[in-house]
């Protein structure tokens, strides 16, 4: 409140906390409105959980970057901002380091002992039809909702699968979704997960799935595209402290000065969101949900080659691992392939693990990785840089958040609704591709829609 | 800040953040080490999940109330401020409402089909047998703990208990205990409850357990009388918003001003803490613990009846239903019978059910219970007083934080470990008697004694 300097005192008919993917839609929708917008950001720059980066002299992305053929609404919106995609390189054999063992496959699906290549694909397809069952607005109202809402995706792993293999896959699957191990989530919540991103191979899928292409120049500058088309300019540096409702309006403090405003969307991650001061207090409904929605574990790294050296032994470039820190490679080489770059992760709790040793030990365990999946060509690489989402004051974690069993049960019908003149946004609350950047488009553009119905039922009843 | 009347600005050896039981205890303590205490609280009074309130003119407790023979710190203090304890009723017969019929019983134990009871009681001696092999300083490292980590107690229940009976005294039990549903927590998480408690009978017990007295006058007064002792009185409406650490200690900015001191004290719990503005970032793995801490849900309620009719009777007032919302109950009649008095709890889902309901649904559903339990003469109450634990802003829940599976064998390890010149407290951080007065207390006098030591060594260094 002190930095006077650049201090900020308007008055709007919005407020919106969070300049990410969903902040910055739902800001352009209300404006498109004829709404007037201010939007608040804690960082210096817009994109939250997309952030850019470079390696090598090549911009990467640090956060969120890929993107399916299903995600209709991220298509658009990287269409009409002019950011071309490209493939994912997915040219040759991917590498499942399994047991110790490395195998190589031609498929995207790890190579296993046949029996339990079945089982997996028996699974899977219960797992999709299952998941095809929970209505998508209200999946905590699905007919087995206690049941399935009443345990882990571990447990029901260890009740359902019984071939070893398969259930390290369905565990790598979890950690490479949600950034959480089996054991911290509602099979519920995984069910609705699934439900949303159209299915585990869909999710999965490099080629006709989520990770099937990319942007070029980086996903993150979707979103500053998008922030440049706002009428009134992202105020940074301006984390929401305290918001309070009265009966005409809310008053929104920030560290740069106070913002009045009709009403507030909240389009930041819920873990966040509970740690603004509510003047006037919340549902305790809502408040508690807060309390029930950590964030995903993870740490995204990039490593650079001279060249793309994997190529040239008929691989892809991606792995997979059940045992090393950083279990899941793909190629993220240069188009022009000046070099070659490999991203990946470490997630669930070898990022809780990697979180505390520091950037050199994780650069340790990429190489050590790569070179086991790849050869020791790996050892030598030009450069490394590296993203610990655990540590970024703004996200307190990644990809998203997650529930632990019973939460949905309990308090899941609190996640999209209005407190009075707050509005909740964010990829979380989003009902189809949550926690990916399409549900944050949806969450924005359902939010203002939200907020204008509100405002027309208002002034019809003035 | 801005009110200045009142205004803070001290320096002082250690600040410690929350004037309940543990907070009150560690500023005790500290001062008795020579060190100079300031202790902040939000609210306008000490005591925290304790607290005072009235039933036709009769003190009560709306918060903590029993103690057992067990809890060897807190019979200590209350003797050492001067506060009695007598018996709670336990005469007569107790109630067991089960599915929609009623039983009384001479025992504490719940009339059910004889092989339940044989079930219930084998489960009981297992799962305290389990409870006691973990280490109580770090239950994270038992041989088990992934295993025992991963699931619910639901699923452990469900896996393990086979007659309707027995499972559904292990569901009330938790709701009883945690104020959460079996779907919501780890079984580690459970068995270290049961450990801390000296198992599943002394904790659910009236004589010779967790519920054989109570206070005179009311638990709350012995925090109240443990304040009145500090050298320096409690600062109220003083909630603290941000700290931050340096190298030559910690600036607490609070609603009234700043305090400056070498160590803070953080004696809330984890769901409040994390609602603070930790300038300079703590350790991650605290700040995903503190994600991952919910607080239970539990409303406390009191009716009042012109006499404690249920005893002339032959009941206890004693009552356990599993499906009314309000389900437990306990004669909670003054020592000189001038009425009679019962106090009871929706816990669990009941009590997140019934905190959107109003005073009036709870009061009804109370007088529905007691009437079931007791009789038609429970339809004429003479006064009524409930305490919605959710809702209090300074709580968020009660009676404790809980974990769901998978926190305490990612996360667990940073419950206590301090954050530079950041010490933790309350009575989550117990090894012994957690989630009660006793584990509060506990609490308070091991982080006086780590500061001690740690200001010891630095001293030691210089």
């Amino acid at each position: 409140m002190s930095d006077l300097e650049g201090a900020i005192d308007r008055t709007v008919d919005v407020a919106v906390v969070g300049a990410g993917m969903a902040g910055i839609k739902a800001a352009l929708e209300l404006e498109a409105r004829g709404m007037s917008v201010c939007l608040l950001e804690a960082r210096d720059r817009v994109g939250g959980r997309l952030k850019p980066g470079h390696i090598a002299g090549h911009k990467i992305d640090k956060g969120g970057q890929w993107v399916g053929p299903q995600q209709k609404l991220l298509l658009a919106e990287a269409q009409a901002q002019g950011v071309e995609k490209y493939d994912q390189y997915n040219t040759g054999k991917s590498v499942l380091h399994y047991k110790g063992a490395i195998k190589n496959s031609n498929s995207e699906l790890p190579k296993m002992p046949l029996v339990s290549l079945l089982e997996l694909q028996r699974v899977v397809s219960k797992l999709d039809k299952l998941a095809y069952t929970l209505p998508a607005d209200a999946p905590w109202t699905v007919r087995d909702a206690e049941a399935l809402d009443s345990q882990t995706f571990e447990s029901w792993i260890q009740a359902n699968v019984w071939t070893e293999a398969a259930r390290e896959f369905l565990r790598i699957v979890t950690r490479s979704l949600f950034c959480c191990e089996p054991k911290h989530v509602s099979f519920l919540y995984f069910l609705d997960y699934v439900r949303g991103g159209e299915g585990i191979d869909v999710l999965t899928g490099v080629s006709g799935g989520a990770q099937e292409a990319k942007f070029r120049g980086g996903a993150h500058q979707i979103t500053e595209k998008m922030a440049a088309k706002l009428t009134s300019p992202v105020v940074y540096d301006a984390p929401a402290r305290s918001i309070l409702q009265h009966d005409d309006g809310v008053v929104v403090m920030t560290d740069r000065g106070t913002v009045r405003a009709d009403r507030v969307v909240i389009a930041i991650p819920p873990a966040l969101a509970s740690r603004i001061d509510y003047a006037n207090g919340l549902p305790v409904h809502r408040d508690h949900l807060m309390q029930r929605m950590p964030m995903g574990t993870v740490i995204k790294v990039h490593v650079a080659y001279d060249k793309p050296f994997w190529r040239d032994k008929g691989l892809s470039g991606m792995a997979v691992s059940d045992t090393l820190a950083c279990n899941v490679l793909f190629d993220q080489s240069p188009e022009d392939l000046s070099c070659g770059i490999l991203v990946g992760f470490f997630d669930a709790d070898a990022a809780a693990e990697y979180t505390t040793q520091g950037d050199n030990a994780r650069r340790n365990a990429v190489i050590e990785a790569a070179t086991q999946f790849f050869g020791q060509e790996a050892q030598n690489p030009i450069d490394y840089v590296d993203n610990d989402w655990l540590a970024e004051e703004w996200s307190k974690g990644c990809y998203v958040a997650h529930m632990a069993p019973g939460v949905m049960t309990t308090f899941g019908a609190a996640l999209r609704e209005p407190c009075g003149r707050i509005h909740w946004a964010g990829t979380e609350t989003a009902t189809q591709w949550q926690g990916y950047m399409d549900g944050a488009l949806q969450s924005g553009i359902r939010v203002a829609a939200e907020i204008a119905e509100q405002r027309g039922l208002r002034m019809a009843a003035e």
